[in-house]
């Protein structure tokens, strides 16, 4: 097409594009709100004019030892100021900050420092001990660099050649930053916890990173000030992008250090906690609080959760509680959460366990995710939104990760044909609400029909002595494969196999229901996620 | 700098880059909430899947009448479902939308046509005696569409080749959009009224349409489906890109063709309207309301208001009608606003007058502008924070337009040295709030309305008994400003201030005549420049 008058003149400059990034929230929060409350950990207060001069003097101290563009800065913390203030200063210095899983094993870690090629490593004193392993077996080590968190009593040595407080001490508190030189540079390196096979290296951009930051604003109905408890491990998907977030409205951070019942309701009603962040188990804590952990909340508590349904009976909890729960969806390569269960008022006048079932659906996209649809792979056409037709769940947009670190065989298989392939498969039901299936190797394929293992768990998650269901393929000489289900029961309760099995019976089709049931502890990832892999094993020893 | 791991086989794809755009948010409304209410006006009620499908109708009938990539869109309507509708139909198949200022003259109008290359021009019936005059006067005329407006019962024939019912008829409600091809491309073109000379095509990004629309949400507090009442026009900055903003959260856009007391009352109680924007003229017809035409609001109404600061007697007595109001700042280079008066919750506590004070200021950059300050243009060094050194306020940011139309002159003027120099001086604050001081165009704003005094002076010059004229603003109750002139006659001439304003009403529109005309010998500088800081305490003493 021949150039318009639009075409002509009227191009980028300094003054009309900038790199988008979410380090100018910070900034703009320490401009306006300088002496309003940005972090709470244990007694610590810290103003934003305080947080944004410690981000800024880290930024200077990693430039002052050559740390800049491209280079990876590595952190295991806990929910800490210091894991914070890595999220603003690596990034101003040109860094890319890499977030380590605190439950992983030193071999997984040991890989990601080496893959990642960690220029710098903070150890947080509480992990200083599985860290020295890690380093131990490596060839080359990164600088390291010791937080040592006044509210960390337990034990740990310090291990490296400077320590935190130090460290950034050398830094300049009117630094100014380097970076982004370009909103597609990369921000943030996050290892998936793959089943098989190394761990994949995701990449993360400023421009994706501010563009979720402003999207869980917004989906979040964050008004002005909010007050966030750090639930939410930092370390999932840079804290599903929170930590960006909350400079937005100027909120406070609430740190916390490990999940516990008595803490979190202290917290929540101490700085009055307006939203918070979880996967299931964190509601499990919540609501299996004694009487006397419990605090009375100070008002509608905002929860987010993700990684598995909230089944019926918790979410009737949590309402009673004085929590409203909103289920999200998403994958560390979609910067956590791209994926809302947006509630339509109509629901509310249903009865529970239809807003339960409404619920469990993992939704629609983010605004700030321009696609999202269930496609055959294949083919690549979209599925019918017939709630039962199975595809693949693929996003499309600007909250897409840039790819696999040095991974481009990987990185083109997760784009093929223009979509991120997630590798969960779901249904696109006619409300174009998309609910997920399965993971393509959860599907159990009995006498050559599909089932869905989460259709059965939440059967089974129904029966109220069931604390957790998790169902997984037995192979069968008969039907190929058959769905086994292993369980844990509540406390105190006691259900027996015949009685779960026939409880299935009268909710999903025969073949659905499992023909093993087995009580055991179930084994989960370091992520919280049930460890299906393992089971498989267990039941194909049965 | 040499290439990093990052820098390696992570490139931009159609699965993790797309262009920035508001179309898509209307695209999620009408996926997610396709029955929830759109669109109020006088009885008609559309659901947001109606307003998607029309918009696409719109889309679609434009291009096949070969309007597409860099086309020019103009209409003239009032706060209608039409007006709404070409904001995203018209992008949609790549056109320009170019929204006209019903209060301007022909001669203006005509001006904006030619130099705009408007292909298609939308025609609401109120405005169709104006614009025939208009076409009349122009060699090349575009296509014409009239828009007849049920809730218009005024005067006015048609003039157009079609009808836009009809029109729309003609599209495919499932259109599928051209654009953008780049999140670079035009989607407005909104022209200033401006000081010397012809006005300037400033021309708006789909990327900046959606990083202001995302951040009004955020700005603006906009909760889940917020109800939003069109006292703002939609030709002024594209209604400061709230048509794309309320989209984001599935939001009521209750139309007004007229800003009349007790239809907003009535509107505001009836739609339950949440959020509004204006002039200082709105809130004072509001204020002005009889008893009779009032109606109690139904919960606190949140009011935006910029073009000039709020008094401490209207911002008191908005607040004791049930309004929170708030001040924003910008200009039609910055979308309309990119600045707010971000308030502290500490002011409070504070007196009236000086909570008044306070938010005069004009305030902060939102958090999608990612600079702003006061600086001495001939050296681009930022003035000292003192509340007293004035220089001029700069802009720079995802949120500045792209450029003025066919004037590189101007554009490459505007953002010299990095920054939007917007013209306005002003001074920043310790606390980094910025204040205008002055208007070194010496605009007068009446009404929400910019008036170039330069413009009332030529004409006055032309007058044979005026010697010397100058224009300057004048504080108004009711229309925040109103031009005053002081003037010297020739000696021996004569003319009443009655003749001088007939005079002027031949030559302007009607707002822009002055409203009080002063005989007297204008104050001079030394070098001869008229005194206008000082004319304007004279104003003010009037």
């Amino acid at each position: 097409m021949s150039p318009t008058i639009y075409d002509r003149d009227l191009d980028r400059n300094r003054a009309n594009h900038q790199p988008l990034t979410p380090l100018t929230l910070l900034e703009r929060a320490a401009a306006v709100f300088p002496d309003r409350l940005a972090i709470v950990h244990g007694p610590l207060r810290r103003t934003y004019a305080e947080f944004y001069a410690r981000s800024r003097k880290l930024a200077s101290a990693l430039a002052r030892r050559g740390v800049g563009h491209g280079d990876t800065v590595a952190v295991i913390a806990a929910n800490t100021p210091a894991m914070l203030e890595c999220h603003y200063g690596v990034p101003m210095c040109g860094a890319v900050l890499n977030t380590l899983n605190t439950r992983l094993d030193p071999p997984a870690l040991a890989f990601m420092l080496q893959h990642g090629e960690a220029k710098v490593l903070i150890v947080d004193r509480e992990f200083s001990g599985l860290m020295a392993q890690v380093l131990h077996a490596m060839p080359t080590r990164p600088y390291v660099i010791d937080y040592d968190d006044p509210e960390y009593a337990g034990p740990g040595e310090r291990i490296g050649q400077a320590e935190y407080e130090d460290f950034i001490a050398g830094g300049d508190a009117a630094y100014q930053r380097a970076a982004p030189r370009d909103e597609w540079d990369a921000i943030a390196l996050n290892y998936t916890s793959g089943t098989t096979g190394d761990p994949k290296g995701v990449v993360y951009h400023h421009r994706g990173a501010n563009l979720l930051a402003v999207g869980n604003v917004v989906t979040a109905d964050m008004g002005r000030h909010p007050v966030y408890l750090w639930t939410l491990p930092m370390f999932h998907c840079n804290g599903w992008c929170f930590p960006w977030s909350i400079s937005v409205k100027a909120g406070v951070h609430v740190c916390l250090r490990q999940v516990r019942a008595s803490t979190m309701y202290d917290l929540i009603a101490e700085q009055g906690v307006t939203h918070l962040c979880g996967a299931p188990i964190v509601m499990q804590i919540l609501l299996n609080a004694t009487e006397a952990e419990r605090r009375p909340l100070p008002h509608l508590v905002r929860f987010f959760t993700a990684a598995a349904p909230p089944p019926a009976a918790v979410l009737a909890a949590m309402r009673e509680a004085g929590f409203e729960v909103t289920h999200l969806y998403g994958l560390t390569e979609t910067y956590g959460p791209a994926v809302v269960n947006d509630w339509q008022e109509e629901w509310n006048a249903l009865p529970g366990d239809e807003q339960a079932a409404l619920k469990s659906r993992q939704g629609v996209r983010y605004h700030a995710l321009e696609g999202l649809d269930v496609m055959d792979p294949d083919t690549m056409h979209p599925v019918p939104a017939d709630g039962e037709t199975m595809g693949e769940v693929m996003f499309r947009g600007n909250v897409v990760m840039k790819g696999y670190l040095k991974n481009p065989t990987s990185t083109a298989a997760a784009f093929a044909g223009g979509w991120f392939h997630s590798g969960d498969l779901g249904v696109k039901h006619p409300d174009g609400y998309v609910q997920l299936r399965d993971r393509s190797k959860d599907i159990i394929i009995s006498g050559g029909e599909n089932i869905s293992s989460i259709e059965v768990e939440d059967a089974l998650f129904q029966h109220p002595a069931v604390a957790l269901a998790a169902v997984v393929a037995r192979p069968d000489e008969k039907w190929g494969e058959t769905p086994c289900a292993f369980v844990e029961l509540r406390p105190g309760a006691s259900a027996t196999a015949e009685e779960l099995i026939a409880w299935c019976q009268g909710r999903l089709a025969r073949y659905k229901c499992p023909r093993t049931v087995v009580f055991a502890e179930i084994p989960k990832t370091s992520t919280g996620k049930v460890q299906k892999y393992a089971l498989r094993e267990r039941a194909k020893g049965l």
